[in-house]
């Protein structure tokens, strides 16, 4: 199959060269020169615009967008839309939110385009290892596309499905990362009871070892724990300073609004914000609090 | 009444002073001479040894333990123990654990030696304005201590009270403080929250002096943070560095011992430790995670 | 003054009796006649219509909004706007969300309409003691409306304030109740291990009187616990469910918005979104995932 | 090897066959008959008493313990010590607290009798797949008994090693439980919150299995999640109740003691409790709060 992939980041260049490997065709597009050039180097063709980029590809086209969420994915999709014809599909395979999602999916389908959203979970590890892909959207068409996600995923009939109307593909993905931030605190805050006692001297990265093999806890998550902790098992020059992508809010406020207490990932989430904040006003003022009742002291900046 | 302080800190001396004013006799003990001096200087006599401290004081002996828990009550007690007769009464007045209470009384129990447990809340506000009293003990010492409790506590009829046998006013005060960890940790977000809305320029003690009267989250901890807001708004110059006295931990261990979950004391609680780890192992470890999977920057010390 | 109070309910209706009481002139409207009626009781006017409430008033007019917040809010602005000239005041005293109520302040600013919003708290029992009011508007028309906060207020020169430019007052009011919700969490908790702790047969509405007096932990809430518990030591007959009126919600996605991490006061909204959930889906797949690596038991419903 | 394996349960019986079909001669005790019928029959000697047991080992002899931590572990050990000899090793193979460990181990030492704990993780799989070990104890006895490891082991040199001295093995095993609390925590809330979302109709069996090939959160607990949403999607005819087997409170006291804040892991296990709580005091409270102070309805039972 023929597929034009918008968006030549890390995650959609990968994504074209494994589908290139996997005998498909690719004409790949995004306004930085060296990206299509990268991407040539891949096996792929690529397009210096849009709209060279859909008169590339046969009727009917298939479109699989890949940059990032927000106001990127809006404005390329209103440059895309006035190229496309009816039966055109377009896919999402970044994160974005699923309302946008719905939201997006009801302009194309006014003009009989396809809309899908993929969810696609395995970053960078995706190339080689296949990618985990949630998929939302009508059924015939995600059923017309069947060859490019059993290339893309780990395998012809594992780690791909449909779940569900457009959006649904977006929202799992959405739970998907706030599972992700819960695994990672639960295993972060493990590790950091281990390095705190000091009494029996731990050697981290074998601790992640042996629990890789037969142990309750193994994951694909502690294998690259583990390979973090070999490489620099005192996180020297590492700074406590947790990003967040976005996916984790709105995964807390979608349980908040569905009635679902989920502190776990709630609390995930939080401890990325105060991983940000060194200087809490909040403690400082329980400090001066304390100070106020009971006299105690104060410690100084 | 008669009764001897032993244990002269800002706690013990205040104590004595209101009793003083009360109309009691206080015969103080405390192994630091600056401490003596300034209990004289309150209005009471004091004694520099234990033993001369018992002597002063007509049978039944009524003393009062005002010393830091742990350890130094221990030993106190020891030196105490033999220096006393059936029918005297020991008070420990300080925020032992409740379980040591319990022991402790066994002990002055197998000599018939009263032994009262007073849970004493108030700060350094105490002196003026009375202590809460929450007392564990026999109802027969208790009731025979009733005009020190009454002198004590705010009002003669108010602020005190015998809650049960001995150590259920050490339980009692740990909950206390365990609430209060609640309370603080509530208010402190709360004003966070505020202070980090630029948008509206909030000037934070204010609204603390708004909130003190009329609104449902006006508290005497209110007062207090309103004082801290009006000396220090921008709370300069204190660290983001929040203590913790114990009973916080015991609380939250007592909560689980008893199968009650108790989310919030529990969270404040580890707000507190996470206040004083600001090269959290944790999070440098999810930076890192972060990393191996998905190629995200990770910052730099 | 002379003043339209729109929507006549519990809070409505207090009000408008206590600036009565307070000298002033209150014109009532409320769509149920039985509200009107009960207005006029108080020693207030009734208007049967806005219109009819407009026309009672002198010119610049004031109009204080005491309506659910929301859609009955948006309908009810949208029937006052018209009938409103430029120079007229409308006070919103409900608890809007402070972004609804930047929009809305919007379209009356258009119209020389001053806009005010009033974040109200006291409950049912502000008629008596005074209302806390946090307002947020501009200078000239708070200052013009002085005397009916004065007169709102617990006193001439307490509890109330202009804390900044429209939204202020509600954005206000919405973190008082979030603080609330950590404040009434902490007791609840506390009360409850007390509760647990069966070996000392602790009575505790004692205890709450004990620490309303003289304690850290004093409060207007824990005087109202002290009643509650007076009234009904074991809850009997009351279900394990607690509402949320939606404050709490605003506030916790707040705080994620402005990367403050305030675990209290989530965790306080949490647990009440867990005590409606008597089945939860996730205990289930808890035991049933139990039940797959270790073979334990599952506990039939 | 020879060794004598005490305790056949589920988990001895296993670890037996497994050594059994590994080379190794084991003879095992249990006091129940029909344990030791069923051992024989997996190809293992047994004896109806532990002097008779010690009785069929050459000297140095290998006894591991496979029995329910806590007073069980105590009486057996008291039972066997009498019966060893210098140069002997005895194994705790079972969920130990690290610190009964250690001071059990210093009884031993000073018959020097050697004294390993292995941290066992692997549960009802660990027969076929081989189970995680974490062992704590002297590096020459654990050297000694390297063979009975690695067969115990998923592989030869994958999933078991010695992490430090006595305790450590324990200790280690205890923080893997508390990641795990955590982990499956995290899954329960995101299936939860799936499950939710009505409006999707999701299938929670078919988006575990997707998640299990390719995405970020692939797990072993997760293949688990998948087959218990195979065998019954709704989770029909499970109560919704957690219990815990100690190791989590462990977990979350030893935390506190290091002044480590772990709230994922110890939220995991307030969850658990709360699970085991339908009748929460603390929520009746609240609402009976709510009641006082806004005359908010309370549900009743």
């Amino acid at each position: 199959m023929k597929l034009g992939m918008i968006g030549l980041g890390r995650m959609g260049a990968n994504m074209a060269q494994r589908l290139v490997s996997g005998g498909h065709e690719v004409v790949g597009f995004d306004p930085r020169p060296e990206a299509r050039k990268d991407l040539e180097g891949r096996g792929a063709e690529s397009a210096d615009s849009l709209a060279r980029l859909v008169a590339k590809l046969p009727a009917p086209r298939t479109l699989w967008l890949m940059v990032p969420s927000g106001e990127i994915t809006d404005a390329t999709l209103a440059s895309l839309r006035p190229l496309l014809a009816p039966g055109d599909t377009v896919i999402d395979g970044g994160n974005s939110n699923y309302r946008d999602t719905q939201r997006r999916a009801q302009t194309f389908d006014a003009e009989k385009i396809h809309y899908i959203d993929c969810g696609t979970s395995g970053g960078v590890w995706g190339l080689t290892g296949g990618y985990s892909l949630m998929i939302g959207g009508g059924e015939a068409p995600v059923e017309r596309l069947r060859s490019i996600f059993e290339t893309l995923a780990p395998a012809k009939d594992q780690g791909w499905g449909r779940v569900g109307p457009v959006g649904s593909g977006h929202f799992t993905k959405m739970i998907h990362n706030g599972i992700e931030y819960g695994l990672m605190q639960a295993y972060a805050e493990g590790f950091s009871i281990l390095q705190h006692k000091s009494e029996f001297g731990l050697d981290l990265h074998q601790v992640a070892e042996i629990w890789r093999y037969g142990s309750v806890v193994r994951s694909w998550l502690l294998d690259l724990t583990a390979a973090a902790l070999e490489k620099n098992p005192a996180m020297t020059g590492i700074a406590p300073f947790v990003s967040d992508s976005g996916e984790g809010r709105w995964t807390v406020a979608e349980a908040i609004e569905l009635n679902v207490s989920a502190p776990v990932i709630t609390l995930s989430l939080l401890e990325r914000l105060r991983s940000r904040d060194a200087d809490s006003f909040a403690d400082k003022l329980l400090a001066a609090m304390r100070n106020q009742f009971g006299g105690h002291a104060i410690k100084s900046t």
